[in-house]
């Protein structure tokens, strides 16, 4: 096939032909099935994919740890897959979740609770939704 | 400053710090701000992200095309800035959007219009939301 053939099938197909980078990953969104809001932003290597396919639960490649991971097994914050939609080049997923708490490391519900605002004297951060659901410190602590 | 002082003033600061990768981008996940549905994933460099917060229109930068490019000035199809977030570690944004027709350069209104099924006889895709606002080759032949 031609690479414009392979890029109609591809992004006008039903066939499911995931488009891992470089490193072997797909970069997935998660949001919440209830509210809408992006919860995070994290990566899937093959595996990942393919557990989370298979399970239901959501399961991700850490590339700081470099490591598979299933979403909560740590925090008990587990995301449960309500629906997967693969994007038109096939290199990047969305999932709305029913999650457990919260998505973020930090205790928060979503990674995202600082908005940007545009200031007169340059760019600075602003807390939004930024209340904690856990101690991270707590939490993380008994596992080690 | 330590290393952990470091990540504790990029996720509980609010100096605007953008953790750009090795090839010098960010995520963007660009969402509704109507209806909340994930639009596009895409990427910033540093210019694309300091254009879009100066002007309210959104900018990209194409890892294709190795090109910054302001969404929609082929295709007429912008996005202007509803609210943009900053996550947790600071290398990916949300972008809530004022989406001018559609976002996806196939002609649908989000790129992730296809779900993920797990069947028996192993993982397809299958149409959602897929209804071209456009066509495409009308649209991206006039600027050849």
């Amino acid at each position: 096939m031609s690479t414009s053939a392979d890029t109609k099938e591809r992004e006008e197909g039903l066939a499911f032909q995931p488009k891992f980078d470089a490193s072997g990953l797909l970069t997935c969104v998660a949001t919440d099935a209830v509210t809408g809001d992006v919860l995070m932003v994290a990566h899937m290597n093959e595996e990942a994919l393919r557990k989370t396919i298979a399970s239901g639960d959501v399961w991700y490649f850490s590339r700081s740890r470099n490591a598979l991971w299933r979403k909560g097994e740590t925090s008990g914050q587990t995301q449960r897959v309500v629906e997967m939609r693969m994007d038109c080049d096939q290199d990047a997923v969305w999932i709305r979740v029913e999650q457990q708490g919260a998505a973020c490391h930090t205790g928060r519900h979503s990674c995202f609770y600082r908005m940007i605002d545009a200031a007169d004297g340059g760019t600075r951060l602003s807390f939004i939704d930024a209340d904690r659901q856990f101690d991270p410190a707590e939490v993380y602590s008994k596992q080690t």
